[in-house]
């Protein structure tokens, strides 16, 4: 009987049962681990007003955004894509009078018109924490922590952490490593491919050592501190050397000075979050200014599909499900559900146990194994 | 810094962290006792085909859903409006070979273009279970008790269940107390407005006593047996004993055999859930049929907001927020954490423990009252 109509469009998907569990299982642990930390979650609503989605962060597109009109006020209506910066508005009005700095977390599905080339996902279930009021070396530290004490509780057994500079350029341009604001642009440009020639001809040749200064933190950083000859560089690579000390031996650290992919709006410092299993990255986070209100922050991102490749196939629970045969007696089951065990009623005499996947079955007032 | 547009769209609004800990909490206690009688998740997504939520199941209007045209297959596309339909496709399609009866329960947002005249908001939590392929006495004594049990896990002490007969017009008016075509709209139209004066002009003047046949189940019931005198809803009084019989003390029961109300898409029952506290329905429910694939399935809705009104408000946690100084021993943190601790680290000398809601402070390695 299916239709077309019942087909899904292009990019999204249901979540059926094990997928489902999975995720949930792996949503809670992560929220609780958030909670520990103090990170207060809020649910800010699925649709809002477009200007308000994009006003908050550079980088939030609209063009990918579904967008209408609300009959009531006329003006353009969004779905949202990113809630982060929803808990930026958040920061900056209903909290506004709340003490920094403030501890915000968030769970909920994100939504896009058309896919992107990368992913062909138009649905996201995006999962994180803000740190509002601060985007020091120890709320850097913090937030890294947080991130990889998430995603432990979730089950990703063996973390990478690549940190990155998001504005190691606009830094060094100025002028430990003059360059034109034309210049910039094609140096930040070459060093997003990783391209020697191209970033000669740019005019960048002083910035060539920088693509060498990449992969395990301590041989990386120490590059990077070698060719720092102006010093304009020390309070970050200061700053780096603290958070990769603090993480220790929780998470591989590595280190991609210049990339920029996903940095678009982070300031200072800016961290991408892998695990063993994941081909993409799991999540991504650093420092960065709220539009509007100026306010400092740190915080990171994780998406819910590249986490569950991370984790192992959780073991199946049919082993405790129980079958409670027509006229059972209620108090009974109410007794085993409580301590756990999930129950299969009968409605009908034409019910398999073992089909319903029941591994036993309720027998006067106890479970019997079928 | 508050501009326009960092106002939200009325009927839409954020759950700020109280609520939002309170909403957490009662989704995961409805989950939880759903997933204890057997019922899977399932997580569709937020945006289907329009003629897919449209087709699966009479009264769901599109006229109140927001639709965009899909760039990709130039199709209308929707964000859902009611997840029972979802759930219904995934029944028909995703899992049709699995065994029935099919356990499924679902929580997500769901979303309106614009406000109706009863209800403001343009976005609601529903959660809800569907037993699929059974519309008997015992899916329905099931449905209904697995309301119940995921209402008491929430937290709602006190819990009435009306319940109602959505075809017994159509019933009577066969045979019993016939009616045209066009006196059975109207005699529908006057039972809703339980009006009997027009009751009688409309022609239905032989329906007066089931404006009588209401309230407390045991006297209702009883009416509404006195008046079948053709027998016709014989099977159907002796379903709705047997169902009350079934939930016995754990809640209060009514009868309102003609509401109508909600029920559009029901067969021979339906349901409404009542919380001491809350003004509306927390939750409706009944037996019905998927349109496409023509299953017989049994089911309940609830919606998060009407729910909070009915539950106690929380105790605040605040007494349990430990302040971690800076430099403390991170140790020491994560094991309290892990013993139920929430932490909330020192980013700055100036941050203040009492302000930030912490009622310890890390000492060493252990909890000290501020």
């Amino acid at each position: 009987m299916t239709t077309p109509d019942d087909l899904l469009p292009v990019g999204l998907e249901d979540a059926l049962p094990d997928r489902a569990r999975t995720i949930t299982t792996a949503m809670r642990a992560v929220l609780d681990a958030m909670d520990g930390h103090g990170y207060d979650r809020v649910r800010p609503p699925l649709v809002e007003f477009e200007r308000s989605l994009a006003g908050r962060m550079d980088g939030v597109a609209t063009r990918r955004m579904v967008r209408f009109t609300d009959p009531d006020s006329l003006r353009t209506l969004a779905l949202r894509s990113d809630m982060t910066v929803q808990v930026g508005r958040i920061a900056a009005t209903g909290m506004a009078a709340a003490p920094r700095p403030l501890r915000l977390c968030y769970a909920g599905d994100v939504a896009f018109l058309s896919a992107d080339q990368l992913d062909p996902a138009r649905q996201r279930l995006q999962l994180g924490a803000e740190l509002i009021g601060a985007d020091s070396v120890v709320a850097a530290t913090e937030i890294v922590s947080v991130a990889i004490d998430a995603l432990k509780a979730a089950g990703v057994a063996t973390i990478s952490v690549d940190f990155t500079l998001p504005d190691l350029v606009d830094t060094l341009a100025e002028d430990a490593m003059p360059l034109d604001a034309e210049q910039r642009e094609a140096v930040r440009r070459e060093l997003d491919t990783k391209d020697a020639g191209g970033l000669r001809e740019a005019g960048g040749e002083a910035y060539l050592p920088l693509l060498y200064a990449t992969g395990a933190f301590d041989e990386a950083i120490a590059k990077l501190a070698a060719l720092d000859v102006g010093g304009v560089l020390a309070s970050r690579i200061e700053g780096l050397r603290a958070v990769a000390e603090a993480i220790g031996a929780r998470a591989r650290v590595t280190l991609d000075p210049t990339e920029r992919h996903g940095f678009e709006y982070q300031s200072w410092f800016g961290f991408t979050l892998y695990g063993e299993g994941a081909r993409g990255a799991l999540g991504r986070g650093g420092t960065y200014t709220i539009k509007g209100s100026d306010e400092a922050a740190t915080g990171f991102s994780l998406y819910m599909d590249p986490l569950l490749d991370a984790l192992a196939p959780m073991k199946t629970e049919e082993a405790q499900k129980l079958f409670l045969p027509l006229g059972h007696d209620r108090d009974a089951a109410a007794r085993l559900r409580a301590i756990g065990w999930r129950t299969v009623a009968a409605v009908s005499n034409g019910d398999d146990a073992g089909a319903l996947g029941c591994s036993h079955v309720l027998d006067g007032k106890e479970p019997k194994a079928l």
